[in-house]
């Protein structure tokens, strides 16, 4: 018979496979090890050390390519931990003590950790870091072989108590059909992950999960948020529907003829090619800190001109909106001052930063964009991050005013691109005529104006209910938004996750977006759905969901036409 | 000639007075201090650490009652750091190595201030707290005695590089005319001790300060962020004109004859006989939090309806508005469950703690708040706090009636209060219409408001510019509420800063709002203000402002009717 777990979906995804389990924990006691003389179990450590550090770079490579740059940042993170001194030192001083590596490297660790888990957010987290390299040397020293996770058989349902980013980031898409842990939360590494990866996950399942047998057929239906073992059929037409969308190249109409825009999401230009596979019709938001995280010094205006180009010459028709950079909060950049905030996201952010800059990061930016403009024939956007007021817009519009004069004076060809601005603090949205007045487009991006609009972080999982774009007062947020915009003739559309659900796709081409961009991966799906839209059901959806009162009434509004 | 010095007004009053400074800092170098013989350091180290301590538990004692119980509590702090066995076990070690007493402090936590330098956020601000206590133990042991600043000479301006809370709490609101430091910002404790005792006060006036004379005339200009030196006779006029405002202890009405409430903010019963003094209607805003702090357990039922009996009893004609516990993110509590996150003020805070704490805390203050009410005749009014869905209200009326149930079973008297929510969230402000039709009335918190339209905490300086309630979106959130409220026979208060400030008054009748709560000090200077309003004029200023497109237009606006 059928079992339904509940947990948490990660990616609007589904899939069907047999169970293997993944159980890289299983390990002896570091204490009982016997402890060898102490210079032998010195070079064991130091062995296992420089080990450690190959693998990690290895994965630190493979996850910047198949998963992308910002991912692979966690793993600079536990090569920095590796070679701690203090830890280093308290493994050695156990050994000369007597203690085997094993025993030596488990307590140096183990004090790390708890002083970690003392403090505060982000320094608690990094206890986590410190397990996984804990782990990592047991596992070597134990002499343990992983299991290879980038080649488990096609159709396997990855389970584990949990996976770490280095576990996550080799599984291989095509290979396994989803996964499913005990452990973690929406904003885990291995939920982000597997959202990169595309591969269906559910997380945080519970002691339950360990119940399920190896081998067992299990569906993993993260839209629903639900691990199902043993699936009826009805399940199983139903988690395997999505896999076979089909992939649309062209541009999509709803069912009555009105094109809707479906861009993807971009971190880095590796990303390109995955976007323009599921069909992309051009790229929606291009975010550029990527270019400027892990180096010493921030790129040149060269640099950023052939990726600015590089990102257009892959969408030879479509449009691509780069951001500017936005940096700050929870998105420090070494040779930028970080400043520790208590509250990074009310902190000093996008384009608050950039206007009070004093190095020329924005001009320099600005002037590469102008420059990739004209190699685009106008098909490059440029937009601000975090506007709040009419005067930070002006600020801006001003510096690109500046950079095209530098340019002319400089004699260099540039264009001056189409310029908006991303509505993501309620400031925005209340002024939202004034801001469409003055700009070509608006992007709507719902991850950050939902936890503004319902004062809930989207990192705190005790306010996970309340972080949700489809409660009424975001949805009323952006109806707003999109009435100023056409108002005054701007096109508006949404790079937040909600962009990329299938399940709010009607509504969003309701509410009158005019663009939708997402993760690639969530593109064929979202297509498929505008395809089957029609523009006055879809408004008439839209105007029930911005007057209801309630996420549940409007949880069963959708629900009611899917 | 009169020289104006910028920096940061503190408190929305001004004064004129004398120079007098304080320089405590000025002693020996620790390390040039020869040792005794290391018993007698050991001696002259806990003798000061006995000194310490009494001194700070009588100061917590008289902050407590003179500033409040929530700004005591940084005394609490003070204290175990003091009795820190890392601390005390590296002075010791210190002495034992040949070193003096002072020496062994200098260096005992200039280690342990160096680490809290290097954490983030609340952690960082502890790096202060040790700073204190070392240049209190310096002090001691250098036999050095303070400056007896509970009675200096009417009409001084304090002047000082840095004022800490304990030397901020012995201020004598009837004697200093003002003060100014070099260092400080708007959060700093010397900054919340000014407004909480009434005394005009500018910080953060950087080295210029340095350069007053002893003695000099000095005017604080704290409305307008200046500090003048031999100021003119024009700005001595202004500068006490505030100084003379007549105290109305009766209801004030503007000047064609509509009655606007002006009532007091309250931390504690012990404020009570100051709100009264200052002419407030009643109290606006009751933050129960305070009742909670520093104890091992909650207080009870009983406990809770005598404080709230108290302050009924305080106002006989007018309206006690208590907000229910406001906890969680910046306002821990020890016998909850503390969490530790990443942005508190996006996080698991006031109603939505309340709803889902599994304690009783929420029912036993609601029990509590409706026998009060039978005291008080239906004066007592209740609201709750961050709301941001209808749901979240349901909840909290639905307790109201479990409440109100038990009461009944129990046989004991009740009376059901006059209920109604913070409008505090931009999600409350979009959902206006449906809370206003479930409550009697909505009290705007325009802290946290601002700080969520804006996206800007209020507690950053890098960001202070945004986190403005005069900001346009700000004061058409406030506007659209208003429209609810009354669209729904709701009545509309207001309890953030921007109600205390006299400068924003006229704006404030304008739109529309029936109440103004404060700290009982600016309440004269509002009265005033109020009676000079004339509301047909108001409304259009408020036009104006709502159809501002910057701050900057809205600042002329009131400068041009002021």
């Amino acid at each position: 018979m059928s079992k339904t777990l509940p947990g948490v979906g990660v990616t609007p995804l589904s899939g069907l496979g047999q169970a293997r389990w993944y159980r890289p924990d299983e390990r002896p006691d570091p204490e009982s090890i016997e402890a060898g003389e102490p210079d032998a179990e010195l070079k064991r450590f130091a062995d296992a050390q420089e080990q450690a550090r190959e693998e990690l770079e290895t994965e630190r490579e493979q996850t910047a390519e198949r998963v992308g740059e910002e991912e692979a940042a966690v793993f600079d993170a536990h090569l920095q931990f590796l070679d701690d001194p203090q830890i280093t030192d308290g493994v050695e001083a156990a050994i000369d003590d007597g203690a085997a590596a094993e025993a030596g490297v488990a307590r140096a660790f183990g004090s790390a950790i708890e002083q970690f888990e003392g403090m505060e957010g982000m320094m608690a987290e990094r206890a986590d870091d410190m397990r996984d390299i804990r782990d990592r040397l047991l596992r070597i020293l134990s002499g343990g072989e992983r299991m290879d996770l980038a080649t488990l058989p096609e159709g396997t349902v990855l389970l584990a108590e949990r996976l770490t980013p280095s576990d996550t980031a080799q599984l291989d898409p095509d290979r396994v059909a989803g996964f499913a842990t005990a452990t973690g939360g929406r904003t885990s590494h291995a939920a982000i992950f597997a959202r990169s990866l595309g591969i269906p996950a559910v997380v945080g399942v519970g002691e339950d999960l360990l119940e399920i047998d190896e081998g067992a057929d299990v569906a993993v239906d993260a839209t629903n948020d639900d691990v199902i073992v043993d699936p009826d059929e009805e399940t199983r037409k139903r988690v395997t529907a999505g896999r076979d969308v089909e992939i649309r190249t062209e541009p999509v109409e709803t069912a009555d003829g009105v094109e809707i825009e479906v861009a993807a999401n971009l971190g880095t230009t590796a990303e390109l090619d995955g976007a323009v596979e599921q069909g992309a019709d051009g790229i929606g938001l291009y975010r550029t800190e990527f270019l400027f995280l892990d180096r010493e010094q921030p790129p040149d205006e060269d640099e950023q001109f052939e990726s600015y180009a590089e990102a257009l010459e892959a969408f030879p028709e479509g449009r691509v909106v780069v951001r500017t950079l936005d940096v700050g909060g929870d998105k420090p950049i070494p040779y930028l001052d970080a400043e520790d905030e208590e509250n990074p996201f009310l902190g000093h952010r996008g384009i608050r930063r950039s206007l009070e800059d004093d190095s020329n990061l924005f001009e320099t930016q600005l002037r590469a964009l102008l420059r990739a403009a004209a190699e685009g024939d106008g098909r490059l956007s440029v937009m601000f991050p975090l506007v709040s007021t009419v005067d930070e817009l002006d600020g801006a519009l001003d510096a690109v005013d500046a950079a095209a004069e530098s340019l002319s004076a400089d004699d260099i060809e540039y264009e001056r691109p189409e310029l908006g601005v991303m509505i993501e603090t309620p400031g925005a949205v209340l002024m939202a005529d004034e801001l469409a007045e003055r700009v070509d487009f608006f992007s709507i991006g719902t991850n950050d104006l939902a936890q503004y609009v319902m004062a809930a972080s989207r990192e705190n999982d005790a306010v996970a209910h309340l972080h949700d774009p489809l409660h009424p007062a975001v949805l009323r947020a952006i109806d707003r938004s999109v009435d100023a915009a056409h108002d005054n003739d701007t096109w508006i559309g949404m790079c937040g996750e909600m962009a990329g659900d299938p399940t709010a796709t009607e509504l969003l081409v309701g509410l009158g977006l005019d663009e939708l961009s997402m993760s690639a991966v969530t593109i064929p799906e979202v297509k498929a759905k505008v395809a089957e839209t029609d523009t006055q059901a879809a408004r008439e959806l839209a105007e029930r969901a911005v007057s209801a009162s309630t996420i549940s009434e409007i949880r069963e509004l959708l629900t009611d036409t899917s």
